[in-house]
């Protein structure tokens, strides 16, 4: 029983390809999605359905696996049960849970309802109908204070996430759309990237972090690094003490485990993480595995693993081969060990920063290396020709072949009256 | 002042692109939709982004054009303004309204809420979530006659939308979801197509209309004709007198204008048009022009022209001819005469009906026309590009690349509690 169709689930799955088991792998989506270009989908560079594959279409040819699309609400250890929302109830022999994060508002759910968040296909949907919205309104707008407050585009947290949308943002109002409007124009919006810490992509080397400073603010936005944020509500952010007017706050900073912790009833560590030992089964459970966002796994160095796809990748390929291992009767491997292949980030349409331990590169070449790296990580050949298409495209012309509004109003602007119409 | 940016209002605008004029163009929406092709969206075929695109790219160049997205909510003849829905009122000197046509439930405003349309993204995006999501309940489903209901698709309407929707059903169930599921057999899924008229395609000739039904039938959609339907509610359909359980019900039926005539306090014609004269112009408002789907024109022959896209473009672009003349001193052009190219419908995967008045195809010929006529008409080269792409793919692997379900389901069961879950 595997719950979770991201990349821990799916390499786990296909790890038992060969296994004489009975896999049921759950997930609450149909399809698989490619995490890392999500925002390129928010900000209109390319349709959700790109960077996507149903899951039960990569399973198809593997016949020991039954995909469901179901959501898990409870596990019932003694009994080896787990309980579905549909109103359905699985035993199993072996559980793992990959089931990953979602993002964390810090306990402010009020935040949440004033932000728009980047982790599922709706939500970049959302994202990309309030960000073309906003230009839109403020084009129609007739109070100078509403179309700066429209055209200021606030990002809260500096991860590669986070800066990866701040200068995406950047590109479609300086180049994509500069000439596009007649009243306003789109290369003044104002875009800030918050963050709590004192420098942005925290996780890279100094040196990265500092040249993409640079380029993010060559791309004319500002930075508030070691900036708290106090408020987020309907007209905009406190931020360091300050108010900032703004419709479109996006939200980038932390993220916490789904409750898997809850589910299993053992204490939560830190973001929700559950501890595993060093092959990935909860501590008392040689059947269950947790691996992925949801689990907290020590490296060799003792450090905890990042929360990356690549780590939940390599995790649920060896938790499966240590499943197939115990079924055919074999010594199943033991602890698993991270396998670091560097991290990227990109910063607007043709730079970026590589850090593969042994080289580091940044600008072009190392935009070239991500562009390749993303393309060979997708899924299916049709996804990555399409995504290559648009590419080259939008390198070409500066086009966003996505810039379509397609929400009703009463979604883009959830906190007004349905009727009141726009500006 | 030109209101909807579809095919006539477009067309409009862009024969006006060497007059001394400031044209402000109205859409409710952001974009040009290619209806023709909705279908493909709303079926997992195509992306929504791959066949539309943004009104602004689309006159970036032409400068006389300001496009405003907003709504009309009320013209004021005499004062020559119309009121938006933002507040903003304008003023005109002449005034376009191309604002198209929506789908009529007859009246019957309860079964719209248990029927999905097919006329804007949105709704071809939810019509794509809601059709997925009933082969998945199906397989998690335990009970019989639930499996039967989530696996009966009914579409209202036998004229080309509802030809188009049911034979791409038909294609979806029987070839790409047939390897997907391990419980259910999704080419088992029941398709009928009902129309209250005696023959599908009503509008060509009886022979093609002929061959239509006998290829529907080989797909295995089960066709009612001469059946009225009686009810449409959260169980299913009544129709011709039967019940039939259904989950999915899909609505092709009738279409009215936009309400135009109340706008412009005009006694409406059948189904909403609006009468105009054999220019286009309201009589007594010469200033006044009615195009498309939304006016009650007559062709030569003295019948009423049909409400497609081509009569629509060629209204625009002759109505923005005799403006043009008009502000330059010349003389304008007469009456409108539409130029019949033909019409055209796709059936299943690659076979299609085409009606050129001298030249009728049926079949495999009758596709590659189709498919030709489509991709031509497309408006950017880009989604000729990526729609050719898509189709090249699907018709050498029976694959779908937009099968994704992205809505969280309280927006796809809006009949239920969203807290119950799925079956």
């Amino acid at each position: 029983m595997i719950v979770g169709g991201g990349f821990g689930g799916m390499n786990a799955a296909r790890a038992l390809h060969r296994a004489d088991a009975a896999i049921v792998l759950i997930d609450r989506t149909n399809h698989n999605l490619f995490q890392p270009l999500l925002y390129q989908v928010g900000t209109a560079a390319l349709s959700g359905n790109d960077i996507a594959l149903p899951i039960r279409s990569i399973f198809r040819r593997q016949r020991n696996v039954t995909v469901v699309m179901d959501e898990l609400i409870g596990i019932e250890r003694d009994q080896r049960r787990i309980r579905l929302a549909s109103g359905n109830s699985l035993a199993y022999d072996t559980l793992i849970l990959a089931t990953g994060s979602v993002y964390s508002w810090f306990g402010h759910d009020d935040w949440k309802q004033h932000s728009t968040a980047l982790k599922t296909l709706d939500e970049a949907d959302l994202l990309r109908n309030r960000l073309l919205d906003a230009f839109e309104r403020a084009e129609i707008a007739t109070d100078p204070a509403e179309i700066a407050r429209l055209l200021t585009f606030v990002v809260i947290g500096a991860g590669p996430t986070g800066v990866e949308l701040a200068g995406a943002i950047a590109e479609l109002s300086r180049h994509t759309l500069s000439r596009d409007f007649r009243r306003i124009h789109a290369p003044d919006a104002r875009i800030i990237l918050c963050d709590a810490g004192p420098r942005v992509l925290a996780q890279f080397p100094q040196h990265l972090s500092d040249y993409a400073a640079r380029r993010l603010q060559s791309l004319g936005i500002e930075l508030r690094l070691s900036c708290q944020v106090g408020a987020v509500d309907a007209d905009g952010v406190e931020a360091g003490g300050t108010r900032i007017p703004s419709a479109s706050v996006f939200w980038a900073a932390g993220t916490e485990a789904t409750p898997v912790a809850h589910w299993l009833d053992v204490p939560p560590g830190k973001h929700g993480l559950v501890a595993v030992g060093p092959d990935c089964t909860l501590p008392g459970h040689p059947e269950i595995f947790v691996i992925g966002d949801a689990a907290a796994c020590q490296g060799a160095d003792g450090k905890p693993l990042p929360g990356l796809g690549s780590v939940a990748k390599q995790q649920g390929h060896h938790v499966g081969r240590i499943v197939a291992a115990r079924l055919a009767g074999g010594t199943p491997p033991g602890a698993f060990r991270y396998r670091d292949y560097g991290q990227l980030a990109m910063i607007g349409a043709s730079s970026a920063v590589a850090d593969f331990g042994w080289i580091r590169l940044t600008g072009f070449a190392a935009w070239v290396v991500w562009s390749a790296v993303h393309l060979l990580l997708l899924v299916s050949a049709r996804n990555r020709l399409v995504v290559y298409i648009n590419w080259v495209w939008a390198w070409l012309t500066y086009g966003r072949g996505a810039r379509v509004i397609t929400r009703p109003l009463s979604d883009i602007l959830p906190d007004r009256d349905p009727e009141a119409g726009g500006a």
